[in-house]
């Protein structure tokens, strides 16, 4: 006997069959003795058919009225679902964002979280309905319906879970939890059974896409425990949860690739102060998110910087680079999108010296070259040639002890 | 320069293109100085998508929980129109039921309004936005989403119209306005350039669909000034407005008809007090409603009772007259669905005698027989055979001067 939040995503609620299992899930639950709220994000496919509609309506929709647009997805599905448990005898309510008091902040189309005022759901726990909430959607302070972005359900849920004190949290996707690695890339990838927030936000930010970033940021400012499991089966998945002290035992959890970056290199940058700041104010003036930068020294009174960007900011950034290194004197730009950002992750990186060097040495295994390098507390990236990226992800997964063992 | 309501239907806003049409319609009005609430159905046939939707869901769909489904029809429509008049530079908001203040009785499906709480619409109005509200829906005094029932949005115009003191509530739709009959029945068909409210409403009710009923009492009830015109052009259409002095010198302004009522006798039924409560007691107790009610006196302490019913209503209403039937001992039970209930309106009638005298005789010039005859202060119905109904309504436009003139 639990109270549990249960997030349904898009592929969960694709169709009718799909909401109908999705209440057979729930109502296991219920008849358990959980207290349950559900929270559901709009049916796959959706939420990109109702943007077409709003782009042929304008070339670029108005944010707010795109949120009002966009929150009957989930409005839809929060309707049926309450429906379909009101059918088979269970005591059922929907709320909308603002019904379930999800207060944000005044940020159409990617809204945050300010507050949950949970008055009302608690109310119908206390008079044992089945809470159903429409995910991704809230209200400002003003009343006007805000959205929180792609993935926001998974905040709505967290956010819930933090609000009503939940036990749990649990998040039901098409996959059966964290891998330590892609399973598509490397066939010996394991689930996780227990990960803390630190790496999972790592993982997400790497783009693993089972959570949402904002989710597990919550989760940890809050200290929600997550479960990230199948809606296909009933398989244990994924635990996330603080740190706690076995977990450093696991020198590395997870090994990530990305290949949605692009590098720029400006050459022979004079060395002087606020030089930097003019390559990097100008692009943020343009809105372009920098991720890695390099700079190295060379003599003369010269160096080179190097950095990455998203591939979709990719062609703004190469232009403005090109008027940045006339204007400081930069002797040229080399640029090159074939490239990936091969990352481990895991907490023991803490009080384990020698990760870097067992990722170099593997990478160096297969002569994979390593044009630059990144890292955190708990992370080290590699961005190598695109070819190799997914035999650098087999390698390190292989060298930090991470493969399933042969059955 | 005016203060409008402006209502436009499924037809008007089916597309992207329509809804654009509708932005044209009402940025003229703005353009010219008008200050503007702009009330919108859903796109025309998603209403009925939903509730099917709603039906593979769940054989009888919870009723509140349908209304928060079927609301994201207006929804959608407001947003869209709400970027699309910013698209062109003007300053719009789209609100929502309950963000426009419209406060109903807890009837999931049929709610009525009990209060407009309008001071966001004339909040907004003042900040010389045009104000689009989602028809059809409200909150009630919980906070829950309520739908006001088929053709709604009628009323929501009408219900803003009255809470703001608008000049006017334009109702755009198909068709050019009210007319004296149904032009596809009676080539002659003049529209009505002014219409009291009462003869409005006893034309709905008869089956003239171009407004909802409801609409036309609450226009009556608090004396909104109601536009019904044509969405496809820009003439004038007809006025619903207060009875005046002038329309009286008109006998009849319009004639109806409606075949969607079947008629039930029980032959000989005893003549003694408490009798008819049996019979029509039944009926009610199965919620069927009763239009017209006839009692022949016969010889004998014997009479024949005669009514109609709506013809979804008709099989029920047979059982139940024939338990009823056995019960009182009323000696047969006749029926027949192919009738239809020919009317004449007109608020002339209060003052002017001979009416009756000219439908009786007009029906009779053409040998259509007469099987049951009700009346109101500005109505005569007569039930002819169904094959009669068109024939009917021609000698009675005729009869009652109302053809248009040759051009």
């Amino acid at each position: 006997m639990a109270l549990k939040v249960q997030k349904f995503g898009g592929t969960s609620v694709a169709d009718i069959d799909r909401i109908k299992s999705v209440a057979d899930r729930v109502t296991k639950s219920y008849d358990q003795g959980d207290r349950v709220v559900v929270v559901l994000s709009a049916m796959a496919g959706v939420t990109d058919k109702l943007i077409s509609l709003a782009e042929s309506a304008s070339s670029s929709p108005d944010s707010r009225e795109l949120d009002v647009l966009l929150a009957t997805g989930e409005q839809t599905t929060a309707a049926l679902l309450a429906m379909i448990l009101k059918d088979r005898g269970y005591t059922a309510t929907s709320l909308l964002g603002f019904q379930a008091g999800i207060i944000t902040d005044h940020s159409a189309g990617k809204a945050r979280i300010l507050d949950i005022e949970a008055n009302r759901i608690t109310a119908l726990l206390e008079k044992k309905h089945i809470v159903v909430v429409a995910g991704f959607q809230g209200r400002d302070e003003d009343g006007n319906i805000t959205t929180l972005g792609r993935g926001g359900s998974d905040t709505s849920a967290v956010a819930i879970a933090s609000a009503i004190k939940a036990d749990v949290c649990e998040i039901f996707t098409d996959v059966d939890g964290v891998y330590t690695t892609d399973p598509r890339i490397c066939s010996k990838a394991r689930k996780i059974n227990k990960i803390s927030y630190e790496e999972m936000l790592e993982m997400a930010i790497l783009g693993a896409k089972v959570l949402q970033i904002r989710s597990v940021e919550f989760a940890k400012k809050y200290n929600v425990p997550v479960h990230v499991r199948s809606s296909f089966n009933e398989e244990e998945g994924t635990m996330v949860v603080n740190e706690s002290a076995d977990m450093e035992s696991v020198v590395v959890s997870g090994v990530t690739c990305d290949k949605n970056e692009a590098r720029i290199t400006l050459k022979k940058v004079p060395d002087q102060p606020g030089i930097s700041a003019t390559i990097f104010g100008a692009l943020a003036d343009a809105n372009i998110m920098v991720d890695m930068i390099i700079q190295n020294t060379r003599s003369g009174g010269e160096t080179d910087v190097t950095f990455t960007v998203t591939k979709s900011d990719f062609k703004k950034a190469c232009e403005i680079s090109e008027i940045v290194a006339k204007e400081i004197g930069a002797t040229d730009v080399l640029t090159a999108e074939n490239i990936a950002k091969v990352s481990v992750i895991g907490l023991g990186m803490k009080s384990n010296s020698g990760v870097a060097a067992t990722m170099f040495k593997a990478l160096a295994s297969e002569n994979i070259n390593i044009r630059l390098i990144s890292t955190s507390e708990i992370r080290i990236s590699c961005v190598v040639e695109a070819k190799y990226a997914e035999l650098a992800v087999r390698v390190l997964h292989t060298a930090f002890g991470l493969d399933m063992e042969e059955m």
